[in-house]
């Protein structure tokens, strides 16, 4: 099954310059020269306030089955470069059939509220290794985080009304669907549409019927009769097949002989037309006829803005259908992580810290060995403070990486914790993973020690992340020195 | 491998309601009632003048192994409704267990250019059937023809530049990364730097170094010298890790010390800062030195209008490296096909049109079986028309469905084709599926068919698709009858 893809070696699941990198390393003799590599974006997406990390249990599972198979090895062999040499010598493809996995690598859990600029994945280890397993890590956790938070910042909205995914048909294909449902989950969504995605994941599953059912009968009221008594206890009509009127009223007949029978239908739903005035609308005649429990489900490009707009237009929608703009989240569709070289041992075993300039402030990496601490009293986040653990006498006073006349103290007797767990020692996964609840109550937790103001739509209140004073210093004085050279 | 995800059963990859739905015609003993299903889009993406057909052999491996295995049926049969009632009986569970696929399957071939409104797949066959395998068809076509479509509109304006696809890091999941690799091939990219893509569906690959190659050693230009040495056939350095032009200086210096090897570097690499400003300071340094045959790559979140932005700037990159724009369809990240019922046949086998209304016209589906007729000269394609095979006596005379005063006549002796090719006959797939590079050639034959002006990025000319007279006259009676009741 699908859940095999993640289990099954994706060794090739890379950019080819990793390997050519890897190869230029191993013939120089510098490839297990010791790096450490982060993983941070730079900017929330969807102007949010904050982000949630998803994604670490399919890494693992990738990176579990970390090897190249022998028909990853007859492949690479294929590979000419543009002048018809051999890409690889056949000693390196020797080498990459022995590969064993060795890296240490520390993360954010899943269902953590995180923010631009701080690592969230650190791996330690060969350099080789750490550049092979970039591309993976990456692409698992940009679309598995950027479909949390889309989801986060819908649940927020939405205050409590349940919400069902829907995005199986418009998702990025079927991985797309499936890791969309499982972040979206995790993000706060109730259900899936995706049966797959229950199945895999343990996700509950939701559906009732479509347009094609109402038109394979011979008028609408006969095929509302024959879903409701084939399926009782899971009627949910969906009434905008011919007149989104006409059709509540069909659904009041058969919610009607329902109760005679001692049933009662769970709602209607709408698809089409103007969300606000239909629901009202069907509100009130559901309201006349007695039929108060009879709830308005809807579904039609809802996303956050739309959803809190139809709420401040007092709609009476009571269960939301979200598809297509949660699970390709739409409106800003790739979360940018980037990956990036930090510090490498020299031959002493001491680490040796690195940067990579640009002419944008925001793209010049931070150098060190990085642990997060975040302080915290009993009910709020504090702030973010990166530093280096190679540094000691840490301060509680950070500067913002990017205005350094910004900066923060914390008292030293402030409660904090560190965000980066171990999850693999050596290449040994030694992480439990925790269940999709656990990850999903997580998160709930964690935002629900954000202040509000972070959680606004637009124009939220920046959360404080900055670098330790000395991680900090150390940065600037690097910078200078290579601007100089 | 990945590719066995497609050869894998799929079965539950499907919304739930197609399952409720199916459990309903079953309990009501009409699911074998025979309907004819349409896949189509109502409006090209990106306002493009076309769109590419494109996912068909995707489609075909998964509906070839149709089948519920034992653990599905596990699965579905732990599901509970809200009330805590079986959502399903055990003897329905035991009919899903028998099912043999025996739909028929026209549809048109990948690499066609395809236009809103016109049925692309049709399915033919047991109406649960047809529903059954709704989601995945659409998952599966939405996102391939989605990025095929952005990426011959990014090819259109690169006009013969190469285009690397470097999506994977940013791509939506691993499938997104691969079927988009697929796709923006088909759609006339060069090489992608997904190695799992190359070797699965064997498209060139692409890649050199990244920035922590060049971090990785003491200076710049020991890093290109290094990388020169190892790979001297394939060696593009990339220059911007510090300072660009002080990069491409240290680039120069190391292309004449392989001139000297009788080696030439193919190219630098600028990933940041302003392209167009950049790439033609470069070229003149490149050409002072005597380095014509240089080339200047460069990325960084290009799509096809920055692209043409660039080439009307004069800008002098001669490859381009296009992801995140191009994977995940950044500005439009979502096709919307829709799949719906357009007839049934009555228990004398005689085909019955249906049709659902909506307030919007263009949500109004077309009745019928269909086929598309595409009316063309020598040179160029002409007008596609959807027509009814039950009808007889067609004529060349199409009206625009959502515009009822707009028409067109094609002479009778003016040649065409039909779009809708056999797929699947009774459940067996009858087509034999062409090899990617002979679908990407038919691409580029289509596009040449087509008129320039449907092929300009914005406000293009809006190419013909009309229903022809009778399909439209039989349409517009359903509607008023429909609207009368």
């Amino acid at each position: 099954m699908i859940k095999n893809i993640y289990k099954t070696s994706l060794s090739l699941l890379t950019d080819l310059y990793q390997l050519t990198m890897t190869y230029g390393y191993w013939k120089k003799g510098i490839h297990n020269n010791y790096a450490s590599f982060n993983l941070f974006f730079r900017k929330n997406p969807f102007g949010s306030g904050y982000a949630v990390a998803c994604g670490l249990e399919n890494i693992i599972n990738v990176l579990e089955s970390f090897k190249f198979t022998k028909s990853d090895l007859d492949y690479l062999r294929t590979l000419k470069t543009d002048k018809g040499t051999n890409l690889f010598s056949k000693e390196f493809i020797s080498f990459l059939s022995n590969i064993k996995f060795e890296c240490d690598i520390e993360a954010v859990e899943e269902g953590r509220v995180v923010f631009a600029n701080e690592p969230i994945i650190r791996v330690n280890g060969p350099i080789y290794q750490c550049q092979l397993i970039e591309s993976a890590i990456l692409n698992i956790f940009n679309f598995n985080s950027l479909i949390a938070t889309k989801s986060a910042r819908i649940n927020h909205v939405s205050n409590g009304d349940p919400i069902l995914e829907f995005g199986l048909r418009r998702a990025q294909g079927i991985d797309g669907a499936l890791s969309a449902s499982r972040s979206s989950y995790i993000g706060g969504t109730s259900k899936t549409s995706n049966v797959l995605a229950g199945k895999i994941y343990g996700i509950p599953v939701s559906g009732t019927h479509s347009h094609s059912w109402v038109m394979a009968f011979d008028s609408e009221l006969s095929s509302f009769r024959n879903y409701a008594e084939i399926m009782p206890d899971n009627t949910i009509l969906l009434v905008d097949t011919f007149d989104t009127i006409e059709g509540v009223k069909n659904a009041i007949t058969v919610a009607k002989e329902m109760e005679k029978k001692d049933k009662k239908i769970i709602g209607v739903r709408i698809d089409s037309g103007d969300l606000a005035y239909l629901s009202k609308k069907i509100r009130k005649i559901l309201d006349d006829n007695s039929l108060k429990y009879v709830k308005i489900i809807a579904s039609n490009d809802i996303d956050e803005h739309i959803l809190e707009s139809l709420k401040l237009q007092g709609s009476k929608i009571s269960v939301w259908g979200i598809g297509t703009r949660l699970v390709t989240a739409y409106d800003n569709p790739s979360l940018g992580a980037v990956y990036k070289l930090s510090a490498i041992k020299d031959s002493n075993g001491k680490w040796i810290n690195k940067i990579k300039l640009s002419e944008q402030k925001i793209k010049i990496n931070n150098p060190g060995v990085h642990q997060v601490r975040r302080f915290k009293n009993n009910s709020k986040f504090l702030g973010d403070m990166i530093y280096d653990i190679n540094n000691t006498n840490l301060s509680n006073n950070m500067v913002d990486p990017n205005d350094s006349t910004k900066s923060k103290s914390f008292k030293d007797d402030i409660d904090y914790e560190n965000l980066l767990i171990p999850i693999f020692k050596k290449g040994k996964c030694t992480y439990e993973k925790p269940s999709l609840n656990v990850i999903k109550e997580r998160l709930k937790s964690d935002l629900s020690h954000l202040d509000e103001s972070h959680k606004r739509l637009k124009n939220p209140h920046i959360y404080p992340v900055g670098l330790e004073k000395k991680l900090f210093d150390q940065k600037q004085s690097m910078i200078i020195k290579l601007r100089k050279n």
